[in-house]
């Protein structure tokens, strides 16, 4: 049940309505990994330059992160900037500096190239493709992507999707990706060029699964105070990834639920800053965050009055 | 069982990416009433000019719409022009011309001023209760808004609200309201004035139920392709009214189950222009609608792995 993640190792300074929090563990890779470790053990690949208080990372290491595969390169961490508005809807990226990241070469301990779980969170995807060259027989990859790679490397990622399983990315996305407006025309428009499974999310709108046969809905839970939206996807992400390989269960039945366990780690994750409320979390309060996500869409369907 | 509407009847010309209508029956009281006769039989309130082509309502009066509350007046009928873009999200107004309905003054039929369920569509508050003076015991009162009247008409808004069971209207209307960016904290400034029941219509992305104890998501129906967006907001009311009025039962179960139901009238309503869609449509297909909804969201939440 080893689940690998391949992504960003970042420090995050972000502003919204609620409060200001300078220079906190963010990046892909954390939030994917503080998610995950609920399930299983994970093994994460990223880099980090010298600069990086990896000791912000133990707590993850506790939680069984296997942090072997984070490279410490000589130079400046990769250092995000953002702000949220009044609505949280959409960052507002006030500076990006790429640091060691810009070199980054994912290099894959020998003892992570039998994970049998793959998350290839965004990242160029001509090192998401060479991830793939170094595990040996994963059961299901997975990957994320961005509008900047769907611009500037439409054919690595092209490419890309003709060896994942699974694909997650936002609605915009998948219409940029696709050039169709429709959701369910962009997803059979991926689902037709590699994947089983488009996990298109929408944010503060909930998330679509689809397979070829079959389209899954799951809400984003209606909170009454959402504090900071970072990484609201990695941990969704997190989440789903890390039932799967928990369960090995690759039913439609077992997927919906990965979604569900996906996003109730997205309602958590929202509640504060960086990864601190995945941290505090207990197996208990994803349950009944689970249940709450069931009571939400419950309807009995007997329409004989 | 009785259901009373009283809104606009109007001539619609609609252009979106597929195609275009010129001057077909819209207004809300025309699709909440072509909705809600899958159910139960309407008493539809509104106005007409002395150009309005009435031989077209025929249809509806042959569902069991009583039209005996629509009063012809001289001159000019409610007419709007709009157009949907590709993305559909948005009508953009393109002309306005009220015509005789800037004169409305709804006149309860003897017998209507006995409906149980009542529908105050989209009008002037200080016309919804003047309606609400001229019935006599309504078993539950509903009533829709906009931007317009609640930036115009706020006093006479907030005295509406604690006159009525319950409010539908739309997440950007909720908020201009209630002065909450979110949604859950917008739902308890309302509930707080009146209404028991509010919903909350996010149109592509859903809609969701409000009460002091509980809160329901319903998805819209993911459709490959949405023809004419217009009335879907209505023709939601129509499915959730009508159901309500048919089983006379207000238990949360069956409010979520006409949620459902209004979801399923509006991705139908969707799918051609006017009122078109609501008049083909069977039971079987509603009932089938209904249990595609139910599987769009079903899953099992036992987390033993």
């Amino acid at each position: 049940m080893s689940l690998l993640v391949v992504g960003s190792v970042a420090l995050d300074s972000v502003e919204t309505p609620f409060g200001k929090a300078e220079e906190v563990i963010g990046g892909s890779a954390n939030y994917f990994s503080a998610s995950a470790s609920h399930q299983v053990p994970v093994q994460m690949v990223g880099v980090v330059g010298s600069d990086y208080p990896v000791e912000k990372l133990e707590p993850l290491a506790a939680r069984g992160v296997d942090l072997s595969g984070l490279e410490r390169a000589e130079g400046e961490s990769f250092r995000w900037r953002g702000r949220y508005r009044h609505d949280l809807n959409s960052a507002e990226t006030l500076e990006t500096r790429l640091g060691v990241f810009s070199h980054f070469r994912p290099k894959l301990p020998e003892g992570f190239r039998d994970a049998e779980f793959v998350f290839l969170a965004n990242i160029d995807p001509r090192l998401q493709l060479d991830v793939l060259r170094q595990v040996r027989k994963p059961k299901l990859v997975a990957c994320d992507t961005m509008n900047f790679w769907i611009e500037s490397r439409r054919a690595n990622l092209l490419e890309l999707l003709g060896q994942v399983d699974l694909i997650t990315l936002n609605d915009g996305e998948a219409r940029q990706l696709t050039e169709q407006a429709n959701l369910v025309q962009a997803a059979r428009w991926i689902l037709a060029r590699g994947p089983r499974t488009v996990l298109i999310k929408k944010g503060e709108h909930g998330a679509f699964m689809f397979t070829r046969d079959s389209v899954f809905f799951a809400p984003a839970y209606p909170l009454e105070s959402v504090f900071d939206p970072t990484g609201a996807g990695d941990s969704f992400a997190g989440g789903f990834m890390g039932w799967l390989a928990r369960t090995r269960d690759l039913t439609d039945a077992n997927l919906r639920r990965a979604v569900v366990l996906g996003s109730a780690m997205g309602s958590f994750v929202v509640e504060g800053f960086s990864i601190t409320r995945l941290l505090e979390v207990s197996r208990a309060d994803i349950e009944r965050r689970v249940a709450d996500f069931h009571r939400l869409v419950s309807f009995d369907q007997a329409l004989d009055a």
